[in-house]
């Protein structure tokens, strides 16, 4: 809890890199006193970008070069074999020198995925890592996971997600006993694939709150806490939505500036919808975990803007704090030494 | 093109039964000149939502008794063996004898897709039915497959689907040549599972418009007109689709609730947000069309309302008029003309 976190950025990655990276990071070490930043990346432009807050913020700042920039369409594969000295691939080696508590990235997600699993590998126990973000959901919000990690999931891979996003949650949310789903279909028929109905059957002996089959609406009903899905379903739930907000959002606009009657009532709507707008802001929601390494690594979206990227580096902190991979190692552990006496 | 529709309505299906069915049916017959209608289920219950229909629109409306009705979680096994004189399976049976033209229903999904392959059987080459509907978009539509037939998909399913769903939008739409994309997941390490990787190289060759892969956000993007996938997948990605819809709503009536001033923009933009929500009002997208069959089932929406389900059968008229099985049998047996030729 009083852990002063050390956070090592991947300075160079995402679409905008430090021009945008740089502020939202200076802006989190404003705002809490307790953090330490790294900035890895090319050493003489991230010092352009930091005006006075290497004397200003004194030792919670530091630089730490890297030569080499992770491209967002790289290939996983190249970035992991040819660029051992990417700003992506250094941020993460000070995670597991234990210089860094945590990374955090705006770069590809793939290759983020393939460096940080060979650099800090997977916790004991844990097939695969997965991704993990919450979305808004009615009354507060659903973590959902995997989104894009792993394509094809078997039951066991299921399990494991859904007992580490039960720990991941009950950690960051506070919440005692956060419900956990598993995403399905309604249709009688065809309920489910074999992997879905043999993860169910695994989750209802875990000791976790499986409140059972969940559908996709569920992601923002307040139903549920917690759904697990395989990396397929679960980008494609993820993109679906965004697709969805963002043709509303332009059809909102759009409606609004009909005619001169329109603009007027949007003038007097205007303060309701931005609040409304402010409530499923997804710069709050920006922030996935890297769940089921031994190491905190945080994905940003590639084209955060600032309040988007400190707002992940926030996530960073709050699992530092709550050291989210030693509680999943122990969840584990506890799991496997279960089913040995079992 | 000058076909006059008749349309079999298993008018005791869903949550509402007749009391819903009868009257969004009358309505469309008014509407509609050339429509027959012929209302299946116990005709004693069915007289009495009648009115005065029976004599106002003479031969164009009849009634077809039926003893049973297959309940909304009936399972479709036990609804296919018992269940002989239901009014869905007299409604597909009337389709199947050539009485009626499509059929209309808004019971149990399994047990209508159940029903119907077993009474209609599939066109010749078509491995699987598929559900398809069309969801807004920026600038107009898209029509997504499948939406809960199939859990499981090969990659020839998602090729035949793919030609299918072609053929539908280009007959009902009157698109020359609408784009088709293959919904997968953007991340380069892990791009698509083996399915979707293969029926991209099968699409490759087919003659339609195949545009390659698209993500879950270009079902609302307007980018492409048909999405194809399997059913596990468009089913969560349609229900995510509704649940993030149903909590935006709600935000927006809670923002504009919240106090006196609110309240008073809300009376101000009130003209902007109705005009808003009917373009987005789901009854307007209600019914969804079991593609693949030798003839025209339509699945309404179990709790369609009148407007809701009198789009269901405007949709079963336009696939009557564009003989839309027809077109889907000569399209895929060239296919597979060419396919031995090849």
């Amino acid at each position: 809890m009083n852990k002063k976190p050390t956070i090592a950025l991947d300075a160079m990655g995402g679409d905008h890199g430090p021009s945008v990276i740089v502020p939202a990071a200076l802006d989190s070490a404003e705002s809490n006193p307790h953090l330490r930043l790294i900035f890895v990346g090319d050493e003489n432009v991230l010092r352009q970008h930091m005006g006075d807050a290497l004397t200003r913020l004194g030792d919670r700042i530091s630089l730490h070069h890297a030569s080499q920039t992770v491209e967002m369409h790289e290939s996983p594969a190249k970035a992991l074999r040819g660029k051992k000295d990417s700003s992506m691939r250094v941020a993460i080696d000070l995670v597991k020198e234990g210089v860094a508590d945590a990374c955090v990235s705006a770069g590809n997600t793939g290759a983020l995925m393939a460096i940080a699993k060979f650099v800090l590998k997977t916790i004991p126990g844990v097939d695969r890592p997965a991704i993990i973000s919450a979305v808004p959901s009615m009354g507060g919000h659903t973590h959902v996971l995997d989104l894009g990690a792993n394509v094809d999931c078997s039951a066991e891979h299921l399990y494991q997600f859904a007992v580490m996003g039960y720990e991941l949650v009950r950690a960051v949310e506070d919440k005692d006993n956060p419900r956990v789903g598993l995403l399905n279909i309604g249709e009688e028929e065809i309920k489910g694939n074999e992997q879905v109905k043999e993860a169910a059957k695994l989750l209802a002996g875990a000791h976790i709150n499986f409140i059972g089959y969940v559908e996709g609406n569920d992601l923002y009903s307040g139903n549920v806490d917690i759904v697990v899905t395989d990396g397929f379903v679960g980008n494609v739930a993820l993109k679906t939505s965004e697709g969805l907000a963002k043709m509303i959002n332009h059809s909102i606009k759009q409606a609004f500036g009909r005619n001169i009657l329109a603009k007027l009532a949007g003038l007097a709507a205007m303060p309701v919808l931005h609040s409304f707008k402010r409530q499923f802001d997804h710069r709050r929601y920006n922030g996935a975990s890297l769940l089921g390494l031994r190491g905190i690594v945080i994905k940003s979206h590639g084209n955060a803007d600032r309040l988007a990227f400190a707002n992940a580096i926030g996530i960073a902190v709050k699992e530092v704090e709550k050291a989210v991979p030693s509680r999943i190692g122990e969840r584990i552990a506890e799991i496997f030494a279960e089913r040995k006496t079992a």
